[in-house]
């Protein structure tokens, strides 16, 4: 027992997750010591407030205010940097790299934002970054991806990436409740932020899909270069339809690579799913993920996408294999993305690669003619309707107007949509979904 | 690029799985291979006929008759054990690990009857043993329990492990049709063994919840220790009643773990799961496993549980795993059970710590008193019933009776049974099937 080595970890940042990540891994302590072969030592922890009360009750001497210390102390092999945001997180990050540490990260927005800078540091130094709780916190998603399905290139990769969504549209749902006031009850609960706007469109589900698309495909993919669209226009009104036409409707991160044309595709946007996809049927808090390889064909993955368990169940793991590593000499971990190393960088799919059936819901006035105005627009656009629905409108002398297409692209509907509202008829900004033709 | 180390690797059985390593390993070498940081060389393969004529070609003199010759060869360092059966396999098994080589193994039915030798010997010797590919095909799920979900402690792993058995099934609800014809079509379409006992009496899948209760609890659980029942009794008439119960019928294996009592629980069997649940959505020769633990709370994972692509698919991320650590000195990943370590050995649950609720069809002779009869055995052993279904069986002067209970415990529906069969009035052998209660 004499011989392991002793392993010292450092938390900067002791919110939700760190308190998390310590109490969980005190509890396991002797098993996993025992599996790693390795002495883990919590050592040091970073607050804002040193003398704040806790949950998780720490020995004063571990703890300090400056984050940056335990980047830089030496003797911290493992840093895990659970503060979030992205300066000091950013400045933790690459200091601890830059000596040759391991880092931890369940930072996603980092990621997005400073990810090629990151890999690069750890590159550059031999510093390690491991990132499994930044997307869908207790799943391994991450590790599936890089190491269980290696031997795949990914044509799709889909899912549910925001819990906070997830829940607000199953209510919506279930109890036929319109959008804010389910916001606010998801508020209440402490199921929403104070300020929901990262996560009720899509920015956190936008980084997390940064994050896979660049693990999958070697690419750095910008929130501005991908279409993000978030939940809250969404109404009853479009779930009655949506069930009408037999689909429910998921915030779903898209990542679609079409290897022929080299083209890749990372969208973030409300989607129709069969109810009988499997995506379809994770409600509430519940992340899900499709993945479609070329070998092993689709793989499905679901759990909780956040909390503090959830979250330092994956940042343990990290932990972990951190430990694994430093035990062993550095290097024996996949670092990094899986496929950019000898494939051509690919490029983004222009929008009229992105393919899809459309949802389209307009507010128009209630009048003769409307209706063909409105399909001229769709045919001048050749974008051919599905199916149409007109329901009287919430107000007097409107009607709603919901039209499906069949398969179009984003050029397209994006040119529809533009004719759509300079149209004296149509009294609201179009509601704009993705029919998510998705087998499994 | 001249540095990287090469790594020989030779695949022991050359069938199915095997020829599919050596398709896809070939088809995405060179990105392999960068990520990997070593040459990966598919040096030798064993087949059974030299000169039978194969779907994928490879040079004749990498071919050989004699698997224990590769498994022998100091030159190869990963030997993928691909031949299934528990004799040769064993042999080629044991003596790569004894040179302290990497096996890579496909082969559950070995690791459920040898895996404490082969383990053993793989310890004593420096050699190692990764077997992504013996449960659940293409889903990573031994490498999200042994390294993803590290931080837990498992409470219960249930799912469907064995595809022909879920395509049976499946096939039977669709369809309405009995077993024979089901079987008989699945044998006929390839998804049916000529001999289907192994797959539809549930020995395979007892097999991988062996493998998988001895990585998550450290202990291995032969199947005789196992209830292990198959599917051959079940009915379209069962399928009727349980969807009228709101339930569907999967073969499962289920593990159990009460770390209070440290009992721990195998079993397979069919089971009523109710619709909702994530496990009993899924159909076909699909495979899928819901996880708990302790800090991450439920997981759920789903893909494709045979056949040459995803088998192949998890050999390649073992011979990755293999490569990684080769390439760095051994020792890097975790080998073997989680919790067995450091806790004190759990014993097997007794029949009276395994509860569950049950469905119990008789064939009862069609005259009064025999539901008073049935009845008062049940009472007698204490097994509550919950509902009473009777209709008339498909013989003359026979009824059926399906009775559902309130929860009990496999000794108290063991006595109820055994006296039920000696009852005159009852005049087949009882059919007993679970009732899983599981939220997810």
């Amino acid at each position: 027992m004499s011989d392991r080595p002793v392993l010292n970890i450092g938390l900067c940042g002791f919110g939700t997750v760190g308190q998390g990540v310590w109490k969980h891994l005190s509890a396991n302590l002797p098993a996993l010591e025992s599996r790693l072969g390795a002495k883990l030592n919590l050592a040091r922890a970073s607050v804002r407030d040193l003398k704040k009360k806790r949950a998780v009750k720490v020995p004063a001497r571990v703890l300090t205010s400056d984050p940056l210390a335990i980047a830089r102390d030496p003797s911290i092999h493992i840093v895990c940097e659970l503060m979030g945001g992205t300066t000091v997180a950013r400045e933790v990050t690459l200091a601890a790299l830059q000596r040759g540490a391991v880092v931890v990260s369940a930072n996603k927005a980092l990621i997005c934002e400073h990810g090629a800078e990151i890999i690069a540091a750890a590159r550059a130094h031999g510093g390690h970054f491991f990132f499994e709780a930044s997307v869908a916190g207790g799943i391994p998603i991450i590790k599936a991806l890089r190491e269980g399905l290696v031997a795949n290139r990914f044509t799709r990769i889909y899912g549910i990436l925001n819990g906070t969504c997830n829940y607000i549209l199953t209510q919506m749902e279930d109890q036929d409740a319109p959008y804010a006031a389910v916001l606010a009850e998801a508020k209440r609960l402490g199921y929403a932020e104070a300020d929901e706007s990262l996560d009720v469109d899509g920015w956190d589900t936008a980084h997390k899909a940064s994050v896979l698309a660049w693990l999958a495909h070697g690419v750095w993919v910008r929130t501005d270069q991908m279409i993000v669209e978030g939940i809250s226009r969404i109404t009853p009104t479009d779930f009655r339809i949506a069930a009408t036409l037999g689909f429910g409707i998921k915030l779903l991160a898209v990542i679609t690579r079409d290897f022929a044309k080299n083209e890749l595709s990372v969208r973030v946007h409300p989607t129709l799913l069969p109810e009988g996809n499997v995506v379809a049927n994770v409600s509430g808090v519940f992340n899900a993920v499709s993945v479609t390889g070329d070998v092993v064909g689709t793989t499905f993955y679901s759990g909780r996408g956040a909390g503090q368990d959830a979250t330092a169940s994956a940042v343990i793991s990290d932990i972990a294999d951190a430990a694994s590593l430093l035990k062993h000499g550095k290097g024996g971990h996949l670092l990094g993305e899986i496929s950019a190393v000898t494939e051509p960088a690919c490029r983004l799919a222009p929008p009229e690669s992105i393919r899809s059936r459309y949802y389209l819901r307009l507010t128009v006035k209630d009048e003769p003619g409307v209706l063909a105005r409105v399909a001229s627009v769709m045919a001048k656009h050749k974008v051919s309707i599905a199916s149409v629905i007109q329901t009287p409108a919430d107000r007097p002398g409107a009607a709603s107007l919901v039209l499906t297409t069949h398969e179009s692209n984003e050029r397209a509907i994006g040119a529809t949509l533009r004719r759509l509202r300079a149209l004296g008829a149509v009294l609201d900004d179009p509601v704009l979904l993705r029919i998510g033709d998705f087998e499994r």
